[in-house]
């Protein structure tokens, strides 16, 4: 059994000091590739720490590529040269990948780094994971404005508690929007408003149950996994492919509630096409009890098609309970998010709430039913979508005219603020992340979004091109020259 | 097995339908006092309806003590007819408990309804459970004359979402306040902010595992027990006596978390010594992870005595979470709760929170952290005390001169804004409501805010008063005249 002396781990939190230990093992070849790692039950009991300390651990060797899992066998080693074809030897360990910490002393192979010298990381001047833009483009003045109306024309009835579903204007504003851009018809009193959509989640665990078996996508957004986990809810992978997640493959998972970004998946970018989306529906069907939650979260900023109708909107939808957030649109700062829930379970949903407040601001639901009244919203969005689309273009023109250009195949960028850039590289990609960093370049890639299979999906960059500077991007891709 | 034709429940929820149905079988005799009802898990799989809705029903059957539970036995079919002494013959059913839902026909034993007639529910004038004084007393034009002055010199970081923890300007100020104001020494960062307690209070049974046994106040607010239920984290009820929550009674207990409200226990106001603050503190102290969560939410209204310290601010308090919200102080519409970690646990959380945002909203954050550092908090609590005083003392001579004071003792009557009525009457509390209802008094009797032993606390009235009019009370105390 991994023994580590956890008193050593000074200010470290307990999840991030066995990270450290184990991929220090990993490194210095303590733990060799394929071997077995403990089950997390065992670790955690082992340690006398709680499971989740061992799970946040796993899940970053997982993350950043040192282990794999394979389902129900367990997590193994890496072999953490195999990808780079061979071209580095065993030996070659003390990596310090410096993107995960402040670990920024040298490498042992200097050559790695580019630069030919053992140099601490750069301080980063390009940011490809970043994704800010929305708060910079919101329109503040207008939103201030609003909100000063609102405390000027209001009373002290802005101070009372609001019913568990949120403000009744807001909700209809919510619903007239979901008619007039994503063809839903819906009453508001199906809508319910929380304090965001982390919230709204786990309050849809609670209604759903914790005894079922939740579908996630994979590749998908680790954030979704993080909230089903949280909520000691299971879960299963289902695999993402081109047109977005595969209604077969829920017939043989034990999952009876599918979570799933028809309309704009992140970060392959799929839209899922309609027969799919009625083999979703014809899944919900079959069984009383499936349901299908549509997270809709940023399907506004598709630009090169048609908004494509919300599974939501059609026939046969009492399975489907739709998702999505203003923090994304608006500002990460405003927590407003909503579901729209068939009926029967809004009916359940405000017997559990009991009399419960909603736990979304007032004064801001206020102004958001006004922001989208007035047709702000649309607008905001309308100007967002127009600059992205100029941003990418210019972003691939600097593209074709660097040195990179031959080395690069670009996917999806029909996608609202980031496109993948696969690399022809013999780098893995925690070598590739490495590299990078080490000349202040932040970037993730692709496989770190995927659970199995990950290995598969190598050498793709997520390049989200909203908050850079085209400066920036130039140089970046001069420092990924070093890759290829 | 007790079966009903669900089809037939209209517009209600299968709950309130199941609830109906019960209750009918229950006053025409169908089920007989003392009979057992099936568990529910076999009521719900019987009619393939969630056990959450059984839950409901029966917990809304139990709150009207239409049955009662015995421990690890089950639920039985009260006997309606002994509290009131005998007086009323067994064949007196189809009596219509109007407070809860629109059933609002006439009483089959019209003596009952006091009137003498067989009348629908009189329109209620008096709401003894009503408590929204705050939002009414609030210095809205001060909040909103703050929110102006951050918009105005607020700029775009405004729209930045906040770390998990929330602003840390507001967690400064929370900090003073708690040294100021309850003796506790605390760091900003063992402050968590977010979108009111049932969020934190989920957040925490995340964090300290659902699979441990939590200790609830009884009796105690249901909201706090419907919490945990939301959560599916199972817990004990502890008595709580006139020093609040019994400590020994801990040991006899399989828990390993107590939610204690220490400061000023609803309904019964008790305050608990410091003997037992040390006791509960030294029963967390002698097993590795337990932990007292205290619950001080309406602390800062108590106005006989000086502020008893927190448990918190006591030695030896890396095993208390201290919990507190400013719905309750400033108004239910402004959704700010926090709590005060231990540092492990502050860890613990931040790393299971990932890089999430705070839920509660940023801008109101701001405002908070301006009215706590300008000193209108603390001027707040001060009107409000000082009014709600003067209503007490009023409250109190009006019922002197009354007709009812020969029937009535008060207990408690140094809480902030309710007491205990203790009311010598032969009827059962349910019918005490029914008849105040009838007339129109709206009332909560002590007694629904026990899980057990409830019938021993029959006839307290709990006398909310900061929202009641004294004219309204005079003629409230003259309807409850029929119940002597």
């Amino acid at each position: 059994m991994l023994t580590y002396d956890l008193s050593q781990r000074a200010q470290r939190t307990l999840y991030e000091y066995l990270y450290h230990c184990i991929k220090q093992d990993i490194l210095d070849g303590t733990l060799s590739a394929g071997s077995r790692l403990p089950s997390k039950r065992e670790l955690a009991k082992h340690h006398q720490v709680s499971l989740k300390t061992i799970e946040n651990a796993y899940e970053q060797l997982l993350t950043e590529g040192y282990i794999y899992s394979e389902e129900k066998r367990g997590y193994y080693v890496s072999a953490l040269d195999t990808d780079s074809g061979g071209r580095q030897a065993r030996h070659q360990h003390h990596i310090p990948f410096s993107v995960y910490g402040s670990d920024t002393s040298s490498p042992s192979n200097a050559a790695l780094a580019g630069s030919g010298a053992a140099t601490a990381a750069a301080s980063p001047f390009a940011d490809f994971t970043a994704n800010h833009a929305a708060a910079r483009l919101f329109p503040y003045d207008t939103w201030a404005r609003l909100i000063r109306g609102i405390l000027s024309h209001g009373d002290h009835s802005l101070l009372q508690e609001l019913p568990f579903q949120g403000l009744y204007a807001l909700r209809v504003s919510i619903a007239k929007y979901l008619y007039g851009f994503r063809g839903m018809q819906v009453s508001p009193d199906q809508i319910v408003i929380g304090a965001g959509t982390e919230y709204l989640c786990g309050l849809l665990i609670q209604l759903l149950g914790r005894d079922r078996i939740y579908a996630l996508e994979d590749p998908g957004y680790r954030n979704i996994t993080e909230r089903y986990r949280a909520n000691d809810a299971s879960f299963e992978y289902i695999r993402v492919d081109e047109n977005g997640l595969c209604p077969k493959l829920l017939y043989e998972s034990r999952a009876s509630v599918v979570h799933v970004s028809p309309g704009h998946h992140f970060p392959t970018g799929s839209i899922m096409p309609v027969a799919r989306r009625q083999a979703l529906l014809e899944w919900a069907e079959e069984d009383a009890g499936r349901y299908i939650i549509e997270d809709d979260y940023d399907s506004e900023f598709r630009f090169s098609r048609r908004p494509i109708p919300a599974i939501q909107s059609l026939r046969h939808n009492h399975r489907v309970i739709y998702m999505n957030t203003f923090a994304k649109t608006l500002a990460p700062a405003i927590q407003l998010a909503y579901m729209v829930l068939p009926r029967k379970l809004t009916e359940r949903c405000l017997s559990a709430a009991g009399g419960r407040p909603c736990t979304a601001s007032a004064l801001e639901q206020h102004a958001l039913a006004a922001f989208l009244d007035n047709g702000y919203f649309e607008r905001h969005i309308h100007r967002m979508k127009k600059l992205y689309r100029a941003k990418r273009d210019n972003m691939l023109k600097i593209l074709e005219k660097s040195r990179l250009y031959p080395y690069v195949t670009i996917d999806e960028k029909d996608a609202g603020s980031h496109f993948l850039m696969h690399l022809n590289t013999a780098l893995s990609d925690t070598e590739l992340k490495w590299l990078a960093r080490q000349n202040g370049v932040l970037l993730d890639c692709l496989s770190e979004y995927y659970a199995k299979d990950r290995a598969q999906r190598a050498h793709t960059i997520i390049v989200n091109y909203s908050d850079l500077e085209e400066a920036d991007f130039q140089r970046a891709l001069e420092i990924l020259m070093l890759a290829v």
